[in-house]
């Protein structure tokens, strides 16, 4: 119990201290401030090794994802991120490793001034748990059920590269050293679309982070807004990486199909569209348009304006 | 991945739905509505299978303990449990189990109106990690940091037959299976102390929930609010079982030392300890004074008046 009782004094030595926290690690609980006329948003997610990431993943990364995958969701709704409470299980102490996973850790947190303000540290098989919050303005989020038939559908970021980095490591595809080091970081180091998500509130009508695959994800949204969508698969953002290793059939599956991309998956009106492309521009994301909703209840595909059928695992999801 | 989703469906299966919650299980995020002139307090405690309980305690157990270890925490605040966040790594799927373990978490949540406002299910070796949040007035909780020299020395209900039960079960000591099953309820259902920890808003000066052991949790409130402290062994409230199957020393000990009692632990000034006391007692909540604080920044032990000096875990903790 001693050692891991150590591991809480890496946990506190972060640099960003919240003004809405009253009272941070070291007590039975956090306290938070009260906000007035904001919404919080919350959400857990948890990481296992040789589950969601290969055993051999650097510990930074494993830092840096068990956030990153948290603030994604965050960003999905429109907010801000603010709070994170962390629940480690390690098999054993090991400072170096720690040392690590914490810079992982703070290196997200301090950018996005979120305060970690809680943790437990318990001794098993490697996993993590961490559930983040964060704040909107009142009634003023990003639900996955807002979409309409006839928005238009936009993907943020290229689609694909994680899957492909785990396609190589698992020995699938064979990729060049510089290009899988390139798409590696994508799958290790994936960068939450934050500053997106919350210029979105103001143009978007539904909003999901894409860690499940696209089909999977876009399914979420057609359920939860009752609609249907078409994909147009010539106009999937791929990156130079997956047109030069993938024949472009693989590369449309690996797309709608492969996990871990954390983009986010939102709908926009035909008014707000616009606004939205001139907002994102000068943000600095990139954005696609890659279809449109409809109300069939289903989702379809084309390709060179012919309607195509692709079996992945994301449609069979949605179709359940 | 599909067996997991269906997991999700037993989540959702629960009768409380509070008004602050705007939206539940089923987004990116929950979303919570602002709260004026509250604070939020936040917890999180992870329970690993063979850790934290033994592999063959029964799956409804475990969602009541994994519950009620982090409503303890949020008692020893002084506040009220509002929301909880779920995240369960399971190794397979077995809809018996997960039926079970629903039930021990949803009857927590139901008897103290706590609405599950998400969870992640994972793969992996068993763990569960929930995140719990509670509501006080503003600035009204209570923190390990306010007792001062002089303060009396509180505990509710009794000590040690959690740890007792589990000394039964590795099979240090051996006791007769009706109170063996009666104390082993105690280890496997502990009830926290969720109204008392409410009504000491008033009273106490500071406050602990008892997971390491008394000394230990002790020793948290004695460092962070700069005393000592002396306790009066003989006064420690001891279980009939307890008294019957140990030695007066080895229970003691066990009571010094054993985790898992989530009873709250916290200190009463002079001035509002009659008023406590009738709280408590029209509370129904036993209370039992076992020692006072002192400004030597250790803590001593008497017993029959005399100092006595007892070497367990938590000493040495303390003395860290």
């Amino acid at each position: 119990m001693k050692e891991f009782e150590l591991i809480k004094h890496f946990f506190t030595k972060q640099a960003v201290k919240r003004k809405d926290v009253e009272l941070g690690i070291g007590d039975d609980c956090a306290v938070l401030a009260p906000i007035e006329n904001q919404n919080i948003v919350v959400t857990t997610d948890t990481l296992v090794a040789g589950v969601h990431f290969p055993h051999q993943t650097d510990a930074k990364a494993i830092g840096h994802k068990a956030v990153a995958v948290n603030l994604s969701d965050i960003a999905a709704m429109g907010a801000k991120p603010s709070w994170l409470s962390l629940a480690i299980t390690l098999p054993e102490i090991d400072e170096a490793w720690i040392t690590s996973f914490c810079e992982g850790v703070f290196e997200l947190c301090d950018f996005y001034n979120v305060e970690l303000i809680g943790g437990d540290t318990t001794q098993g098989p490697l996993s993590i748990t961490i559930t983040a919050q964060g704040i909107t303005p009142q009634n003023s989020y990003l639900k996955r059920s807002g979409a309409k038939a006839g928005d238009w559908l936009y993907v943020t970021g290229e689609l694909g590269d994680a899957a492909l980095a785990l396609q190589h490591i698992t020995g699938k595809v064979d990729i060049e050293v510089q290009a899988f080091n390139f798409i590696r970081s994508k799958l290790d180091y994936p960068k939450p679309r934050v500053l997106a998500g919350q210029m979105l509130r103001e143009y978007a009508s539904s909003a999901i982070d894409l860690s499940d695959g696209l089909v999977a994800d876009l399914g979420h949204i057609c359920q939860a807004s009752n609609v249907g969508a078409n994909l147009v698969l010539d106009a999937l953002p791929l990156s130079t990486i997956m047109r030069d290793n993938l024949l472009n059939e693989d590369a449309i599956k690996l797309a709608l199909s492969g996990g871990d991309d954390y983009e986010l998956l939102f709908t926009v009106s035909e008014d707000n569209k616009v606004g939205m492309e001139t907002a994102m521009s000068h943000a600095g994301t990139p954005v696609t348009c890659i279809g449109q909703l409809n109300a069939s209840h289903t989702i379809t595909t084309t390709l060179n304006n012919k309607p195509i059928s692709i079996n992945t695992e994301g449609f069979e999801h949605f179709t359940d």
